[in-house]
């Protein structure tokens, strides 16, 4: 937008995985080793939804949220790739297919990070899951009509629930 | 959780609004003056959502969301007294009660920011709304049967749509 393009972004801190920038007198962080960000809303034949738990360092608590993962950080690939690869890998679900629903930004105030969602069909399970060396994750497979209560449950017992799961178990009736 | 207390948290770089944090390899910014951050969902009686649109800094572009702000960042301020202001000065409509739903981390890999989203009952519209210094909001006062296309006409116009927005289009045949 022309309103800005005049100014100069400021690097004011360059971390590892996180750049700091300034403009204008914002402050916000990009992801630097990726392209773009997948999250995977997964539902078996039989109507259960695939979730994941994680303990989130952030936020020092564990955290319910959709299957989901950086795309080209270890690599070129296409957000179809990454979304096969992070299923596969967190969940031990193969997908036959991926199908692009919509994106939106995370945390528009303070990243310019924008998750893309897709819906995969046609999983087979491959292995129990988990996530690759540093990920410590634990797979969900939830009926889709004791999905309310399995929310309640979750956050009673401490857990955070990303706003993604409840927008998921909305959507999923009117995906086919 | 015990795994992770004996380490610890490493301030890499203090900005004006956002600490950047290390900690056991992992990166996260925090927000340094507020206590929280609420999200609101304002139903008018005839069935219209009360919805913001900006431009957002961080990616150069028109964002849709739902009115938010941040908590005590201009004193000490409750949930509900900071759900009530901004909703005011963000869109210019008064609400009777200030009903709290329920949070959500919004990305929980870089930020421990938690968003809680509240319900807005009983509402007037004061002024048109439009936000404080350095804030241009445009506000979007969208019949609930038309939010979908709402929703799409926007995107194909080049904006982004907080999934919060897409979240609150599905709860709101669920709140009374």
């Amino acid at each position: 937008m022309s309103e800005n393009t005049e100014h100069p972004t400021n690097l004011e801190y360059k971390g590892r995985h996180l750049d700091f920038h300034s403009k204008l007198g914002w402050e916000y962080v990009s992801r630097s080793n990726c392209t773009g960000v997948v999250g995977i809303i997964a539902m078996t034949e039989d109507h259960q939804l695939v979730l994941v738990e994680q303990f989130r360092l952030p936020l020092s608590g564990r955290v319910l949220e959709l299957p989901a993962g950086l795309i080209g950080d270890r690599g070129d690939e296409t957000l179809e790739q990454a979304a096969h690869r992070e299923l596969l890998e967190e969940t031990g679900y193969e997908a036959d297919s991926i199908t692009p629903l919509f994106a939106g930004p995370t945390s528009a105030g303070l990243t310019d990070e924008v998750i893309q969602l897709v819906q995969a069909r046609g999983l087979v399970r491959n292995h129990p899951g988990g996530g690759v060396e540093g990920e410590s994750i634990t797979v969900h497979v939830v009926p889709v009509r004791s999905l309310g209560a399995f929310i309640t449950d979750f956050e009673q017992a401490g857990g955070l629930v990303d706003f993604k799961v409840r927008l998921a178990s909305h959507l999923i009736g009117d995906l086919s």
